[in-house]
């Protein structure tokens, strides 16, 4: 990484130290509460903390290869390159694994048909991860170019899936509870936003560091810029994403005890 | 190691580390659902999770000694031997107590009688342990015609496991319930396919590094293939297989509740 500062090294730092802590107490959170909802929506729970289970897991790899990657001297107040790579592939691991997963909880809260279930939960995942894969050669490619052709491609996958959101799973809004109807339409999106988020990211460089788009040879600003930036999106878009996929759970829960006439929970 | 790129090694850490991350979520799904699950198959579910868990614990320790077995240089873009060695041995021990488990799933989920439950499971358990036995020689040995020899060895409780799967356990697919049967004979072809897919990589390096089968001696294409080989089959053998058995188990007590009038959690 070329002339990076001190405080660009310290904001990305305690930026994955930051979504370590985020990461692990949402997957403690939704496996704690899943007790407190109806059973046929427990799954949902349970995906929601393995995505943040997944998630916490690869911050504490990030983070460790971002710590072993410069060494700081703090008399000097300057930060430089220990040797050591950094290993940008995490995320695309991650990825690869909690973006379909992400999807599966969304179409589980929903509780559409088992056949239905099934059959868009394997297509939407097929299509995240697709999507995942394709990003990856431009992420790591040196010119600014092959990143932008890797970059277009991912979209293509990646406007499927919204075409699905809005178009499919939208379509089923109103088979959905009163009390549910808001926040299932809020659920997709989020979705949506907080994903179009990680394009932007991703095109970031060609604005900050033109001509050098890969983590090794990129400014300190769009190394930085690039780090908290995903970051940021991969808090909003799992625990954020899980908060509220239990906030849909929890009300639709309530309103299914209430036809059972069973004894409230919550 | 011989001429091993950085490209070649950073597939293969990557690759430990998603089989770290996909174990590990894993073995929390199995045991997070162990309770929508009827409570004669949930011992599946425990197992599968067992399963899991303990190859998370040996991929974190290949990972370990994959790192630490090489030196990178990230401004060069090469990597070089660090004279550690890397332990070849974790897979086989790994193995020696994951597949006889594996096997055990399977019965277990298929709800024979108790007699038969354990001498199916005992029978397979022990050709399983001696199938892994009769390949660490092999594995280890430094010329090709003594990974050969080894190689055919441990085929032979390999072909009788084939036997047993498809004489033995499909024989009593008919006792199964309606909308178990098709899962179960593709839990038994998962089996026979994945694990057919082991003795491919074994005998991989005779095809990409004649003359040099030890990982300490073979070239870097062979060592990629054989240690990127083996993760993608452990992770459909293992996690992949698991959710099948869930699959199953999850099918066989929505059919048992509703026989049994008891209310459904499904």
């Amino acid at each position: 990484m070329e002339s990076m500062t001190l405080g660009q090294y310290e904001l990305v730092y305690n930026a994955f130290s930051f979504s370590i802590a985020t990461m692990g107490a949402a997957t403690l959170f939704f496996w704690l509460s899943r007790d407190t909802i109806a059973p046929q929506y427990r799954a949902a729970l349970v995906i929601s903390g393995l995505v943040t289970f997944i998630a916490a897991y690869h911050y504490w790899r990030i983070f460790g290869s971002w710590s072993a990657a410069f060494v700081v001297d703090a008399a000097a107040g300057t930060v430089a390159p220990s040797g050591e790579k950094f290993n940008d592939a995490y995320r695309y691991v991650d990825w690869l694994l909690t973006v379909p997963l992400l999807l599966v909880e969304l179409i589980i809260v929903m509780g559409l048909s088992r056949a239905a279930t099934i059959s868009k939960g394997v297509r939407l995942g097929v299509l995240a991860a697709l999507m995942v894969a394709l990003g990856y050669p431009g992420e790591i490619a040196t010119d600014m170019s092959t990143r932008l052709m890797w970059g277009a491609l991912s979209m293509i996958p990646f406007l499927f899936i919204l075409f699905e959101l809005f178009v499919g799973l939208r379509g089923s809004i109103k088979s959905q509870p009163e009390e549910a109807r808001g926040l299932v339409n809020l659920a997709i999106w989020v979705t949506v936003l907080s994903w179009s988020f990680y394009p932007v990211v991703y095109f970031a460089p060609l604005l900050f560091g033109a001509g050098n788009a890969n983590i090794a040879t990129m400014t300190g600003d769009a190394a930085m810029i690039v780090q908290v930036g995903y970051t940021i999106a991969d808090i909003v878009a799992k625990a954020g994403f899980g908060v509220l996929i239990f906030m849909i759970a929890s009300a639709k829960s309530q309103e299914w005890r209430n036809k059972n006439g069973a004894e409230s929970h919550a």
